[in-house]
């Protein structure tokens, strides 16, 4: 399927990270990953949604807007620096605090020596039983993106999206020859073993369809392992305040304090894995595991993209005419 | 993931042929298929896409324009008596012919009591080098759309549609439970050993990812075998007056006066069957041999159609707001 004219190399890092309480410390470990990753030779490193903070939207707590912090910042700062000094494009998943009552669920995109080039907010919010997040995040209004890059048109959508159609077109349709999905999403444990392998599979077929119907690549990042539902929602969470002060040791004097929960046993998310990238004809080039952590490194041919859709031009045939309803909830007239 | 509340079970019977060079054999066929999925208990029956012709898309002739016929006509006059005699409802793919210069590739839903009851014009009209549907078919102008019968609400969509999200998320909007693709897909033989694995999965995943975005069942029902490509056009067809005057036995007549060309080896189209049904997660129920004809009839439960969209709820959660680029052909400003 490759086309040698249009032949272009691209290594892409995945960084597939368990989350501790410490967001500090995640950040350290998402450092550690993304230098892995280039040691690798990556030039495109994607780390999870969310990727310092254990998934806080188990629970509904006022409190956790703690957490947010601006886009661009500090983070976005950090990661421009180690963009810059490893030679990598990065995109990562942030909890944005836009202003006082409004934050977002954000994929930041960090080019190699431009730094900070774009923010993508999560536009499909879900909320599901131990997914809260239109508690949280707020709907985002920048609409669907693709961003150009040293290493290639990135379309930058957030998790819940990679159930959306509509979302992997829109960013095809700016241009994405890939798309980047940073995603936290794992099994109920109570429902793993009635329903885990076809959610699972449902997840990722439906992002394969996303390459196929688009000729682009996909590129899916999940979080890992076990993570407990909060029983007392944002002491669940450790904040970098307290390690700065006491470090890893810490978290563990913070725990023997009565103020970090004890995990409730087989209450919580169990984060599946599975990070996945995703050839234009859908095949799977790569998958992580879906019980620990990983950093995989892939060589793509992004020509790929250009061969397969001259071979199945769907882009060609769209009938633009006659899509109006897609615009509709539902549509309730009959025959 | 099923809803006994709303439990429905409907056995769907799939009738994958192969089609021969005269028409009303194929329609005796298609027939006997039928009562075959019939006599297995199905009450929702689906015919291949063209179901009495031969692919003769695979040339640009003119003089195939006679093989079209009116819709409702002749052979939905004929399923219609078929789904009365057998208490099923019909699903099948004819060539319309709706004036001169004005020919459909048309799928028609035929009901037990009423009938027929209605006709889907294919959307999204392909044009490869053996697949030169362009020459023949108008792009269909009736839209998109769910036909209510006494199976269920079926959404009929015809072959390349089913690359197209859009249409799968426009029928499913309109109320579809069930989406029916009528097909005639299949490899060029001189691809098959280097693409045709990853072809036919392609294929396959696009549909269950219809299946799980629109939390609906997916059916498709493609044809088999070899076909060769002609070497001179409408005459690679047999039409059925000359096998009304003569039986099978004029088929070899006219292929001894010269009429019909040599099957041209290896050029040609290898339909590769593969029809099957999805389920709203996406999980594969039965699928048929990519060698040969079948007749398979499974019972599903529509009730998973409600159990599937309250589990993962997308149409609540779909950015309607954020969509109107789906109906541009391209985005062409960057970032």
């Amino acid at each position: 399927m490759s086309d040698t004219q249009h032949s272009r190399s691209l290594a892409v890092g995945l960084v597939q990270m368990s989350m501790r309480r410490d967001l500090d410390e995640n950040a350290a470990r998402a450092e550690e990953g993304i230098r892995e990753a280039a040691a690798q030779g990556a030039k495109l490193v994607c780390l999870p949604e969310l990727y310092r903070l254990r998934y806080f939207c188990q629970s509904e707590d006022a409190a956790n807007f703690d957490l947010a912090e601006p886009v661009p910042g500090p983070s976005t700062d950090r990661l421009a620096a180690l963009a810059a000094e490893l030679d990598v494009t990065i995109v990562a998943g942030l909890f944005e605090r836009r202003a006082a009552g409004v934050y977002h669920n954000t994929a930041v995109v960090i080019d190699r020596a431009r730094g900070y080039v774009g923010k993508y907010r999560k536009m499909h919010i879900p909320d599901d039983p131990r997914y809260y997040e239109k508690f949280y995040f707020a709907p985002g209004d920048l609409g669907f993106a693709s961003f150009r890059t040293e290493s290639a048109e990135l379309g930058v959508l957030v998790c819940w999206d990679q159930w959306f159609p509509e979302a992997a077109r829109m960013a095809a349709l700016k241009g994405a020859e890939i798309l980047v999905y940073p995603t936290a999403i794992g099994w109920h444990p109570e429902e793993r073993d009635e329903d885990g392998d076809r959610q699972l599979a449902a997840w990722e077929t439906v992002q394969r369809s996303h390459a196929i119907a688009n000729g682009c690549f996909v590129v899916a990042v999940n979080r890992v392992g076990f993570e407990p539902e909060p029983g007392g929602g944002i002491e669940a969470i450790d904040r970098g305040e307290s390690r700065s002060e006491s470090g890893v040791a810490g978290i563990e004097a913070v725990s023997q304090a009565g103020l970090l929960p004890e995990p409730v046993k087989g209450r919580g998310i169990e984060f599946w894995g599975g990070s996945f990238v995703a050839a234009p004809d859908g095949r799977v080039l790569t998958r992580a595991p879906d019980d620990g952590e990983a950093v995989l490194t892939t060589t793509i041919d992004l020509g790929e993209v250009e061969a397969q859709r001259r071979a199945w031009p769907f882009f060609r045939d769209r009938r633009i005419d006659a899509y109006d309803e897609l615009l509709a909830r539902f549509s309730d007239a009959q025959e």
